[in-house]
Protein backbone atom coordinates (compact mmCIF):
# COMPACT_ATOMS: atom_id res chain seq x y z
CA UNK A 1 0.00 0.00 0.00
CA UNK A 2 0.83 3.37 -0.99
CA UNK A 3 2.01 5.61 1.96
CA UNK A 4 -0.16 8.68 2.81
CA UNK A 5 1.00 11.44 1.68
CA UNK A 6 1.87 14.68 4.12
CA UNK A 7 1.66 18.46 3.89
CA UNK A 8 2.60 20.91 6.55
CA UNK A 9 0.63 24.09 6.85
CA UNK A 10 2.17 26.95 8.34
CA UNK A 11 -0.07 29.28 9.61
CA UNK A 12 0.30 32.43 11.75
CA UNK A 13 -2.90 33.62 13.43
CA UNK A 14 -1.85 37.64 12.32
CA UNK A 15 -1.18 36.32 8.75
CA UNK A 16 -4.11 37.69 6.32
CA UNK A 17 -3.73 35.46 3.83
CA UNK A 18 -3.47 32.20 6.08
CA UNK A 19 -7.21 33.19 6.51
CA UNK A 20 -8.28 32.34 3.04
CA UNK A 21 -5.75 29.04 2.99
CA UNK A 22 -6.95 27.72 6.44
CA UNK A 23 -10.77 27.82 5.11
CA UNK A 24 -9.77 26.25 1.46
CA UNK A 25 -7.32 23.19 2.83
CA UNK A 26 -9.33 20.89 4.02
CA UNK A 27 -11.35 20.46 1.15
CA UNK A 28 -8.49 20.29 -1.51
CA UNK A 29 -6.61 18.37 0.99
CA UNK A 30 -9.42 15.53 1.19
CA UNK A 31 -9.72 15.81 -2.87
CA UNK A 32 -6.49 14.94 -3.32
CA UNK A 33 -5.97 12.20 -0.40
CA UNK A 34 -3.57 14.30 1.83
CA UNK A 35 -3.31 14.39 5.03
CA UNK A 36 -2.57 17.86 6.28
CA UNK A 37 -0.77 18.77 9.31
CA UNK A 38 -1.69 22.44 10.82
CA UNK A 39 1.95 23.69 12.50
CA UNK A 40 0.76 26.91 13.86
CA UNK A 41 4.01 29.64 14.42
CA UNK A 42 5.10 33.42 14.79
CA UNK A 43 6.34 35.21 11.94
CA UNK A 44 7.52 38.03 14.36
CA UNK A 45 10.81 36.51 15.07
CA UNK A 46 11.41 35.32 11.49
CA UNK A 47 10.73 38.80 10.55
CA UNK A 48 12.95 40.52 13.24
CA UNK A 49 15.95 38.29 11.89
CA UNK A 50 15.60 39.73 8.31
CA UNK A 51 15.49 43.22 10.45
CA UNK A 52 11.82 44.11 10.38
CA UNK A 53 10.09 45.19 13.54
CA UNK A 54 6.65 45.02 11.73
CA UNK A 55 5.24 43.61 8.63
CA UNK A 56 6.72 44.20 5.42
CA UNK A 57 3.15 45.21 4.39
CA UNK A 58 3.49 48.44 7.26
CA UNK A 59 6.72 48.77 6.22
CA UNK A 60 6.35 49.35 2.35
CA UNK A 61 2.88 50.69 2.07
CA UNK A 62 2.21 50.18 -1.73
CA UNK A 63 2.80 46.37 -0.78
CA UNK A 64 0.09 46.58 2.41
CA UNK A 65 -2.31 48.83 0.42
CA UNK A 66 -2.08 46.06 -2.36
CA UNK A 67 -2.45 43.02 0.16
CA UNK A 68 -5.69 44.79 1.95
CA UNK A 69 -7.43 45.09 -1.79
CA UNK A 70 -5.91 41.78 -2.99
CA UNK A 71 -7.03 39.77 0.56
CA UNK A 72 -10.54 41.16 0.23
CA UNK A 73 -10.94 40.29 -3.81
CA UNK A 74 -10.20 36.58 -3.11
CA UNK A 75 -12.32 36.27 -0.04
CA UNK A 76 -15.22 37.97 -1.90
CA UNK A 77 -14.33 35.34 -4.70
CA UNK A 78 -14.86 32.57 -2.15
CA UNK A 79 -17.72 34.30 -0.36
CA UNK A 80 -15.83 34.49 2.58
CA UNK A 81 -16.45 37.45 5.24
CA UNK A 82 -13.70 40.19 5.05
CA UNK A 83 -13.95 43.35 8.00
CA UNK A 84 -10.77 43.11 9.36
CA UNK A 85 -9.85 45.92 11.92
CA UNK A 86 -8.40 49.17 10.74
CA UNK A 87 -7.08 50.12 14.04
CA UNK A 88 -4.78 46.87 14.19
CA UNK A 89 -1.96 44.79 12.12
CA UNK A 90 -0.46 43.16 12.43
CA UNK A 91 -2.20 41.64 15.80
CA UNK A 92 -0.34 39.28 18.74
CA UNK A 93 -0.75 36.27 18.11
CA UNK A 94 0.98 34.72 20.48
CA UNK A 95 -2.09 33.86 22.80
CA UNK A 96 -3.43 32.25 19.71
CA UNK A 97 -0.58 30.16 18.38
CA UNK A 98 -0.13 29.26 22.07
CA UNK A 99 -4.03 27.97 22.63
CA UNK A 100 -4.00 26.33 19.38
CA UNK A 101 -1.05 24.36 20.38
CA UNK A 102 -3.24 22.77 22.59
CA UNK A 103 -6.00 22.26 20.22
CA UNK A 104 -4.16 20.67 17.99
CA UNK A 105 -2.72 18.09 20.47
CA UNK A 106 -6.53 17.53 21.77
CA UNK A 107 -8.68 17.57 18.31
CA UNK A 108 -10.10 21.17 18.42
CA UNK A 109 -7.81 22.66 16.81
CA UNK A 110 -9.13 23.03 13.22
CA UNK A 111 -12.11 24.38 14.13
CA UNK A 112 -10.06 27.06 16.90
CA UNK A 113 -8.15 28.03 13.97
CA UNK A 114 -11.39 28.82 11.72
CA UNK A 115 -12.69 30.63 14.56
CA UNK A 116 -10.07 32.59 15.29
CA UNK A 117 -9.41 33.87 11.66
CA UNK A 118 -12.92 34.52 11.66
CA UNK A 119 -12.72 36.63 14.57
CA UNK A 120 -10.29 38.56 12.99
CA UNK A 121 -11.23 39.06 9.64
CA UNK A 122 -14.59 38.91 9.77
CA UNK A 123 -15.38 40.10 13.21
CA UNK A 124 -13.31 43.06 13.07
CA UNK A 125 -11.78 41.50 16.95
CA UNK A 126 -8.48 41.84 18.40
CA UNK A 127 -7.37 37.75 18.89
CA UNK A 128 -4.48 38.87 21.32
CA UNK A 129 -7.52 39.81 24.02
CA UNK A 130 -8.03 36.61 26.44
CA UNK A 131 -11.28 37.30 26.03
CA UNK A 132 -11.54 37.32 22.39
CA UNK A 133 -9.90 33.80 22.98
CA UNK A 134 -11.98 32.63 25.54
CA UNK A 135 -15.07 33.24 23.67
CA UNK A 136 -13.98 31.30 21.32
CA UNK A 137 -12.99 28.28 23.51
CA UNK A 138 -16.73 28.79 25.00
CA UNK A 139 -18.33 28.32 21.87
CA UNK A 140 -16.29 24.97 20.99
CA UNK A 141 -17.68 24.09 24.29
CA UNK A 142 -14.43 24.20 26.11
CA UNK A 143 -13.16 24.72 30.04
CA UNK A 144 -11.41 28.17 28.47
CA UNK A 145 -9.70 28.52 31.78
CA UNK A 146 -8.56 25.13 32.06
CA UNK A 147 -7.22 25.37 28.29
CA UNK A 148 -5.74 28.85 28.83
CA UNK A 149 -3.62 27.79 31.85
CA UNK A 150 -1.94 24.69 29.35
CA UNK A 151 -1.81 27.26 27.12
CA UNK A 152 0.44 29.54 29.01
CA UNK A 153 2.29 26.52 30.70
CA UNK A 154 6.20 26.61 30.65
CA UNK A 155 5.92 23.49 28.24
CA UNK A 156 3.61 24.74 25.61
CA UNK A 157 5.83 28.07 25.25
CA UNK A 158 8.47 25.86 25.03
CA UNK A 159 6.97 23.96 21.90
CA UNK A 160 5.90 27.06 20.38
CA UNK A 161 9.12 28.39 20.28
CA UNK A 162 10.35 24.90 18.65
CA UNK A 163 7.98 24.88 16.28
CA UNK A 164 8.58 28.87 15.19
CA UNK A 165 12.46 27.29 15.09
CA UNK A 166 12.15 24.94 12.89
CA UNK A 167 9.43 27.16 10.82
CA UNK A 168 13.16 29.27 10.58
CA UNK A 169 15.02 26.31 9.80
CA UNK A 170 13.23 25.14 7.24
CA UNK A 171 13.64 28.44 5.32
CA UNK A 172 10.00 29.47 6.12
CA UNK A 173 9.70 33.50 5.84
CA UNK A 174 5.94 34.14 5.13
CA UNK A 175 2.88 32.50 5.99
CA UNK A 176 1.32 30.59 4.69
CA UNK A 177 3.96 28.27 3.79
CA UNK A 178 3.23 24.88 2.85
CA UNK A 179 6.46 21.65 3.18
CA UNK A 180 5.61 19.03 2.17
CA UNK A 181 7.83 15.50 3.71
CA UNK A 182 10.35 15.84 1.16
CA UNK A 183 10.60 18.99 2.31
CA UNK A 184 9.37 21.17 -0.60
CA UNK A 185 8.52 24.48 0.32
CA UNK A 186 5.77 26.49 -1.11
CA UNK A 187 4.89 30.51 0.42
CA UNK A 188 1.52 31.95 -0.43
CA UNK A 189 -2.48 30.82 -0.29
CA UNK A 190 -1.81 30.75 -4.05
CA UNK A 191 0.45 27.81 -3.89
CA UNK A 192 -1.60 25.54 -1.65
CA UNK A 193 -2.54 23.83 -4.83
CA UNK A 194 1.16 23.20 -6.11
CA UNK A 195 1.67 22.07 -2.93
CA UNK A 196 -1.01 19.54 -2.46
CA UNK A 197 -0.24 18.69 -5.89
CA UNK A 198 3.31 18.15 -4.88
CA UNK A 199 2.68 16.26 -2.07
CA UNK A 200 0.07 13.35 -3.46
CA UNK A 201 3.11 13.07 -5.86
CA UNK B 1 -21.76 46.40 -29.12
CA UNK B 2 -19.93 45.49 -25.61
CA UNK B 3 -16.39 47.68 -25.69
CA UNK B 4 -13.96 45.80 -25.78
CA UNK B 5 -12.04 44.86 -22.61
CA UNK B 6 -8.36 45.51 -22.04
CA UNK B 7 -5.50 45.04 -19.69
CA UNK B 8 -2.02 46.49 -19.07
CA UNK B 9 0.68 44.04 -18.89
CA UNK B 10 3.58 46.03 -16.87
CA UNK B 11 6.71 43.48 -17.60
CA UNK B 12 10.29 44.79 -16.28
CA UNK B 13 12.90 42.33 -18.47
CA UNK B 14 14.76 41.60 -15.45
CA UNK B 15 11.80 39.82 -13.74
CA UNK B 16 11.76 36.61 -13.16
CA UNK B 17 8.25 35.76 -12.64
CA UNK B 18 7.65 37.94 -15.98
CA UNK B 19 8.73 35.13 -18.18
CA UNK B 20 6.13 33.06 -17.31
CA UNK B 21 3.65 35.43 -17.28
CA UNK B 22 4.83 36.48 -21.26
CA UNK B 23 4.76 33.03 -22.25
CA UNK B 24 1.02 32.15 -20.83
CA UNK B 25 -0.68 35.32 -21.68
CA UNK B 26 -1.33 35.58 -25.16
CA UNK B 27 -3.53 31.86 -24.98
CA UNK B 28 -5.16 33.33 -22.07
CA UNK B 29 -6.36 36.66 -22.97
CA UNK B 30 -7.53 35.19 -26.11
CA UNK B 31 -9.68 32.46 -24.45
CA UNK B 32 -11.42 35.62 -22.38
CA UNK B 33 -11.40 37.86 -24.63
CA UNK B 34 -9.52 40.37 -23.42
CA UNK B 35 -7.05 42.30 -25.67
CA UNK B 36 -3.51 42.62 -23.75
CA UNK B 37 -1.35 45.83 -24.01
CA UNK B 38 2.24 45.16 -22.72
CA UNK B 39 4.18 47.91 -21.05
CA UNK B 40 7.72 47.35 -20.37
CA UNK B 41 8.80 49.42 -17.36
CA UNK B 42 11.90 49.35 -15.03
CA UNK B 43 11.60 48.34 -11.15
CA UNK B 44 14.94 50.14 -10.35
CA UNK B 45 13.66 53.36 -10.04
CA UNK B 46 10.82 51.95 -7.93
CA UNK B 47 12.84 49.65 -5.74
CA UNK B 48 14.82 52.59 -4.70
CA UNK B 49 12.06 54.40 -3.82
CA UNK B 50 11.47 51.49 -1.79
CA UNK B 51 14.77 52.07 -0.20
CA UNK B 52 16.06 48.89 -2.08
CA UNK B 53 19.84 49.54 -4.51
CA UNK B 54 18.70 45.74 -6.02
CA UNK B 55 16.25 43.39 -6.18
CA UNK B 56 14.93 42.46 -2.66
CA UNK B 57 15.41 38.77 -3.39
CA UNK B 58 19.01 39.40 -3.62
CA UNK B 59 18.52 41.76 -0.27
CA UNK B 60 16.37 38.57 1.56
CA UNK B 61 18.71 35.44 0.48
CA UNK B 62 15.79 33.02 1.60
CA UNK B 63 12.79 34.87 -0.21
CA UNK B 64 15.78 35.09 -3.02
CA UNK B 65 16.53 31.31 -2.61
CA UNK B 66 12.62 30.23 -2.69
CA UNK B 67 12.03 32.24 -5.72
CA UNK B 68 14.73 30.43 -7.70
CA UNK B 69 13.17 26.55 -6.48
CA UNK B 70 9.65 28.70 -7.33
CA UNK B 71 10.83 29.56 -10.61
CA UNK B 72 11.62 26.72 -11.30
CA UNK B 73 8.99 24.07 -10.54
CA UNK B 74 6.37 26.78 -12.28
CA UNK B 75 8.62 26.58 -15.40
CA UNK B 76 8.64 22.56 -15.54
CA UNK B 77 5.10 22.85 -15.01
CA UNK B 78 4.87 25.02 -18.04
CA UNK B 79 7.12 22.46 -20.05
CA UNK B 80 9.54 26.13 -20.05
CA UNK B 81 13.19 26.12 -20.31
CA UNK B 82 14.52 27.66 -17.15
CA UNK B 83 18.40 27.79 -17.21
CA UNK B 84 19.41 31.56 -15.60
CA UNK B 85 22.86 33.00 -15.18
CA UNK B 86 23.69 31.82 -12.02
CA UNK B 87 26.50 35.73 -12.26
CA UNK B 88 23.76 38.35 -12.85
CA UNK B 89 20.34 39.06 -11.01
CA UNK B 90 18.87 41.23 -11.74
CA UNK B 91 20.37 41.96 -15.38
CA UNK B 92 20.32 45.84 -16.31
CA UNK B 93 16.59 45.37 -18.35
CA UNK B 94 17.38 49.04 -19.56
CA UNK B 95 17.91 48.51 -23.34
CA UNK B 96 15.83 45.88 -23.38
CA UNK B 97 12.80 47.94 -22.70
CA UNK B 98 13.77 50.90 -24.67
CA UNK B 99 14.40 48.43 -27.68
CA UNK B 100 10.82 46.99 -26.59
CA UNK B 101 9.10 50.30 -26.91
CA UNK B 102 10.44 50.70 -30.44
CA UNK B 103 8.52 46.91 -30.99
CA UNK B 104 5.78 47.54 -29.45
CA UNK B 105 5.25 50.80 -32.03
CA UNK B 106 6.26 49.16 -34.94
CA UNK B 107 4.08 45.02 -34.29
CA UNK B 108 7.08 42.77 -33.61
CA UNK B 109 7.29 44.10 -29.69
CA UNK B 110 5.55 40.55 -28.43
CA UNK B 111 7.95 38.20 -30.30
CA UNK B 112 10.67 40.21 -29.47
CA UNK B 113 9.95 40.11 -25.67
CA UNK B 114 9.63 36.37 -25.83
CA UNK B 115 13.03 36.25 -27.31
CA UNK B 116 14.32 38.40 -24.77
CA UNK B 117 13.31 36.25 -21.57
CA UNK B 118 14.63 33.02 -23.43
CA UNK B 119 17.54 34.34 -23.81
CA UNK B 120 18.05 35.65 -20.24
CA UNK B 121 16.56 32.67 -18.57
CA UNK B 122 16.72 29.97 -20.77
CA UNK B 123 20.08 30.41 -22.72
CA UNK B 124 21.86 32.07 -19.38
CA UNK B 125 22.66 35.16 -21.67
CA UNK B 126 23.26 38.84 -20.40
CA UNK B 127 20.39 40.86 -21.74
CA UNK B 128 22.24 44.13 -20.85
CA UNK B 129 24.79 43.36 -23.71
CA UNK B 130 24.19 45.22 -26.84
CA UNK B 131 25.18 42.24 -28.97
CA UNK B 132 22.51 39.94 -27.35
CA UNK B 133 19.72 42.10 -28.13
CA UNK B 134 21.08 43.09 -31.72
CA UNK B 135 21.19 39.11 -32.20
CA UNK B 136 17.46 38.78 -31.12
CA UNK B 137 16.99 41.74 -33.80
CA UNK B 138 18.50 39.99 -36.75
CA UNK B 139 16.75 36.18 -36.14
CA UNK B 140 13.43 38.88 -36.39
CA UNK B 141 14.58 39.98 -39.60
CA UNK B 142 15.05 43.93 -38.03
CA UNK B 143 18.09 46.20 -39.04
CA UNK B 144 19.26 45.55 -35.44
CA UNK B 145 21.32 49.19 -35.81
CA UNK B 146 18.57 50.77 -37.49
CA UNK B 147 16.30 49.73 -34.04
CA UNK B 148 18.72 50.15 -31.62
CA UNK B 149 19.90 53.85 -32.56
CA UNK B 150 16.09 54.81 -32.56
CA UNK B 151 15.66 52.99 -29.23
CA UNK B 152 18.69 55.16 -27.95
CA UNK B 153 16.71 58.54 -29.06
CA UNK B 154 16.41 61.29 -26.56
CA UNK B 155 12.41 60.55 -27.47
CA UNK B 156 12.07 57.08 -26.74
CA UNK B 157 14.41 57.21 -23.49
CA UNK B 158 11.97 60.15 -22.16
CA UNK B 159 8.90 57.82 -23.19
CA UNK B 160 10.15 54.86 -20.86
CA UNK B 161 10.80 56.96 -18.20
CA UNK B 162 7.24 57.99 -18.55
CA UNK B 163 6.08 54.69 -18.78
CA UNK B 164 8.15 53.95 -15.11
CA UNK B 165 6.33 57.18 -13.81
CA UNK B 166 3.12 56.09 -14.78
CA UNK B 167 3.86 52.49 -13.34
CA UNK B 168 4.81 53.87 -9.87
CA UNK B 169 1.67 56.43 -10.37
CA UNK B 170 -0.38 52.97 -10.35
CA UNK B 171 1.08 52.01 -7.34
CA UNK B 172 2.71 49.07 -9.00
CA UNK B 173 5.80 47.94 -6.84
CA UNK B 174 6.87 44.90 -8.84
CA UNK B 175 6.47 42.67 -11.93
CA UNK B 176 4.48 41.25 -13.69
CA UNK B 177 1.44 43.64 -12.52
CA UNK B 178 -1.61 43.87 -14.18
CA UNK B 179 -4.01 46.83 -14.19
CA UNK B 180 -7.33 46.74 -15.62
CA UNK B 181 -9.48 49.45 -17.25
CA UNK B 182 -10.87 50.39 -14.54
CA UNK B 183 -7.76 50.58 -12.46
CA UNK B 184 -7.40 46.97 -10.42
CA UNK B 185 -4.07 46.03 -9.75
CA UNK B 186 -2.89 42.23 -9.60
CA UNK B 187 0.64 41.54 -9.15
CA UNK B 188 2.54 38.49 -10.02
CA UNK B 189 2.32 35.60 -12.74
CA UNK B 190 -0.42 33.98 -10.51
CA UNK B 191 -2.59 36.74 -10.61
CA UNK B 192 -2.40 36.70 -14.19
CA UNK B 193 -6.10 34.40 -14.53
CA UNK B 194 -7.99 36.96 -11.80
CA UNK B 195 -6.78 40.16 -13.35
CA UNK B 196 -8.02 38.75 -16.96
CA UNK B 197 -11.15 37.83 -15.60
CA UNK B 198 -11.68 41.19 -13.78
CA UNK B 199 -11.15 42.50 -17.34
CA UNK B 200 -13.45 40.26 -19.01
CA UNK B 201 -16.48 41.19 -16.42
Amino acid sequence: MRQESVLDFWLDYASTYSYPAAERISVLAHATGVRVRRRPFLLGPIFKAQGWDTSPFNIYPQKGEYMWRDVARICHALGLPFEPSAQQFPQNSLLAARTALVGFADGWGEDFSRAVYNAEFAEGLNIAEPGVIAAILKKLGLNAAHVMERAQSAANKALLRNETGEAQRLGIFGAPSFVTADGELFWGNDRLEPALAWAAR
